[in-house]
């Protein structure tokens, strides 16, 4: 069974995997510089239509009224992950030494089959489909907040160097029955601010952002996309709600479809000045459960990931990140990379 | 010129190189999974015998007697990186908003090559050579003990997905006009830890880590290496000096053959046990012109982690690192990784 430890020194929290526990011979798939070296076959892959029975039973899925679950039909379909890092029915108890701290490794881990084409990418689906994936996402966190869990963090990893293990288009949840440290010191420091200045200080990131524009990548009535002033990662992009909200979950369906596009539209961009480069994209949002002032404190955004540089032995024994190109040249580039320049006959 | 940038809501710092800065177009030699696709010609190495004038000079060397500097003769050589992300003659201001500051990105950031030969490995290397590796990074972090800089990481990259870019045998110094926060954190609960319990948090562990045993992989008379508790990657392990010492700069010269040993032990172990993967070693050491406190709590030692899982949108969201090889798997299987178990006829 999975289990959280705690490290005694930075209380940062890591999940073992103690049953399926990989031996050596089970890195021996990856070559010697740590890359996978099986390739995905899109007749065998599990996420594709047809292939349902592969993956464990569907627990939400928006598909055709005339379908049924767990066969085709389906437009976007969520799944419990097959290979959990956590796992819902846990119900040790927390062991402690004087040292060491350990806890049950109880939560939620699912998949998000966002769409039913192998070879789609998210900037090019079409815009409902687009909208689909953000209304299943939106349904998923709303669904998690109901149970005890804590946080819900909700990811999309592209590219193998980036930790997405199918090419099938997908996303992941995860959700702890705790607020993980680093997120939780984040929550600190936004309250700090709000009892100091009265004011979100994402709120004043955005106003800031939008007056200067040298960072600004895209927006529309409800989003903003910048490149943060200190981005760990070369073309890093937050994508904000424009107006305050702490949740994801409270999304309004009139703005899921300004989200889509502003997402489409960014990722879109990233795809063309820079070659389809692998990326993280994570969602950071209040604390489900907490305390009401956590939550209002706090104001939900994504953030934009790409993995164009290693990160190595100084960010792992410093925290601090090299990144070699700066905020406002990445923006610069990103609001350059339209549509008419692929030269595809587009224009 | 490079600088420094505090991020407002996490007020980590990040470097970003202003001048130098990379385009898109300079990612183009990764492919679209973000690996670097030139490989490195033993021929046009900068860091072999003959092509010393390719780096900047030499800082420092340990070489014969009856040879010059910034030529062949030398077994260990030390220069500035050609591409260094902190440079020292940086004398600007800070800078700084309402929301951001901003610091000149003063600093040190060298390269240490280990040894003449272009594929040696450090497992492999002659035992006084390993030794000589050690002397160095020991001169080099107390010359920079002197100088107004607060903090100095050592660190080795080995493997291309472990960001090293050249293949030579080498490590790195960097050191930091202030105390990074990631580790100033660890400082302070050390610190604090020290006041509670009037004892070294460090030495404490190292105590229970020996009594129990389960997760040692290796031991001398000076040094000790195990898999921590809370281990972030799979066959993560930690080298620390049996006797409370705070400063790496301080270690003795009789106690560096012990620290060679336990680290070609160690290095090798992994190297048969993994097929040779990538990883980072990183030091972990008191801070510099520190307080008194601060440097007396602290325990030197180094950190090895091998590079067999990514790190993925799920770690980045939350900082909570998922590890399927449980320490103490990983710890029975690096003992049992013996110089016999090759085959190799060295038995």
């Amino acid at each position: 069974m999975p289990e959280f430890r705690q490290d005694p020194v930075t209380q940062n929290w890591v999940i073992i995997a103690t049953e399926r526990a990989k031996r050596p011979s089970d890195y021996a798939s990856t070559d010697n510089k740590g890359r996978e070296t099986k390739a995905t076959v899109k007749d065998t892959c599990p996420f594709c239509p047809g292939n349902e029975k592969q993956t464990p039973p569907e627990v939400f899925a928006l598909r055709s009224p005339d379908t049924k679950a767990d066969s085709p039909g389906w437009q976007v379909r969520v799944v419990p992950n097959k290979f959990a890092a956590l796992l819902p029915e846990e119900n040790g108890e927390e062991q402690k030494t004087e040292l060491y701290r350990c806890l049950p490794g109880k939560g939620v881990h699912e998949v998000i089959i966002e769409i039913p084409e192998h070879e789609a990418s998210f900037p090019d689906y079409p815009p409902q489909q687009a909208v689909k994936v953000l209304q299943a996402w939106r349904q998923r966190y709303l669904q998690h907040s109901q149970k005890g869990l804590k946080y819900i963090q909700i990811f999309k990893n592209q590219g193998q160097i980036a930790g997405a293990s199918l090419e099938h288009p997908h996303s992941q949840l995860l959700a702890t029955p705790f607020i993980p440290p680093a997120v939780s010191q984040e929550f600190n420091r936004v309250q700090e601010y709000l009892e100091k200045e009265e004011s979100c200080l994402f709120c004043d990131l955005l106003e800031e952002e939008m007056q200067k524009g040298a960072r600004v990548v895209a927006f529309n009535k409800k989003f903003l996309a910048f490149c943060p002033y200190a981005s760990r990662f070369p073309f890093e992009t937050w994508i904000f709600p424009r107006q305050h909200q702490s949740h994801f979950g409270e999304i309004e369906d009139e703005n899921l479809e300004d989200l889509a596009a502003i997402m489409q539209d960014v990722l879109g961009r990233l795809q063309r000045a820079l070659q389809d480069p692998p990326f993280n994209l994570i969602l950071r949002s209040a604390p489900v459960n907490g305390e009401t002032q956590e939550i209002n404190g706090y104001h939900w955004h994504f953030q934009l990931l790409p993995r164009l540089t290693i990160v190595a032995g100084f960010e792992y024994g410093t925290g601090i990140y090299i990144n070699p190109t700066p905020p406002e040249l990445a923006a610069q580039f990103l609001t350059q990379a339209n549509k008419e320049d692929e030269n595809d006959g587009e224009t």
